[in-house]
């Protein structure tokens, strides 16, 4: 770092400690960020700073929203019987970009994992319940799209089993194999679970 | 983009706008800032408009400075009789890391590129040929270091001209294989430089 100019050393410093962005990365955006129109790093810096300042977390779902409730809570096409619960607001995106589903979301912003010593009351179950429970809601069905892993599989059982005695439908995602995926690099849990779920055709 | 909250979604813009960032790694840094510590983000914000604010030309050699005088030509301890001559403040970064020279350094900020209508006029040439005009700097040799393009042979061989009825030694960076290369994937044109510059052993 001694042959930078002190404030380029910094921002390479700060840069590098962001996500997937290493020595060299950071050092072609700071270069670029330096030589970039005042404007456009204004506005780069403004909208640091409003991610940081205007985003909150949704009152019913817990989805990042500007609002008191976010897009999709307060969207009346939506269907209101169905709840997709996902760890996080990220998961949110990915199943919006399905174009699928119409219903309803609750983020748990994490899932279940004794081994990092976070139980079922460090993660939003309560809310969701509370949703449920909730008569004018009317929610009828439930589907569990945690991660396909140890944690999001514990998670999904206990709140399985926590809707059971509500009547509540209850479902989790499909696992098997990825679209495009290949056969023979698939592993064998996947495999097992593709072969678990077939379908008649 | 029409899943994200509003201030996601423009600080995602703006991050894909940056090079090597793509929608995926913008949307990761997007959610990592948020959920980073209001300290950290601030000082991500500080770092970015230092290095606007504060960071200005050498007025001697054009390298990047928050001085007037860059490091490297406020130096006492530099070897002030070689100017090595470089397109661009980065191709100074690489140099250093060598650890192998001592001299100074001349940034041209360009080179020297009829197809995009950049002429002798348009980069830092008129202050190297000032510096070395000046009794006072005692230059003796210059390294010519610009890329090894078709550009930056031609900036290259423009300067050697200027500089030959001046008196001053003009030299040019060999040209070879990379160390750790491989000699199979070597092109021709690298390959036959190679041989033009062997070496006694």
């Amino acid at each position: 770092m001694k042959y930078y100019a002190k404030p380029i050393a910094k921002l390479i410093g700060k840069l590098t400690k962001l996500p997937g962005i290493g020595p060299k990365s950071a050092q072609r955006l700071a270069f670029y960020i330096m030589n970039d129109s005042d404007e456009e790093v204004e506005e780069l810096v403004d909208a640091i700073k409003d991610v940081k300042d205007r985003i909150d977390y949704c009152e019913v779902c817990n989805n990042l929203t500007e609002h008191e409730r976010c897009n999709i809570c307060s969207n009346d096409e939506r269907n209101r019987s169905v709840i997709c619960i996902v760890e996080s607001p990220k998961d949110i995106i990915a199943m919006e970009k399905t174009g699928e589903y119409n219903g309803l979301y609750h983020v748990l912003h994490g899932s279940i994992s004794p081994m990092e010593g976070v139980g079922p009351d460090d993660i939003e179950i309560k809310g969701l319940l509370s949703r449920i429970e909730d008569e004018d809601e009317e929610v009828e069905e439930v589907i569990l799209a945690t991660d396909p892993n140890v944690e999001g599989e514990a998670t999904a059982m206990y709140i399985a089993r926590l809707l059971k005695p509500l009547g509540i439908t209850a479902s989790r995602i499909a696992h098997g194999l990825p679209v495009g995926g290949d056969l023979e690099y698939a592993d064998e849990v996947t495999l097992s679970k593709a072969l678990e779920g077939r379908k008649q055709v």
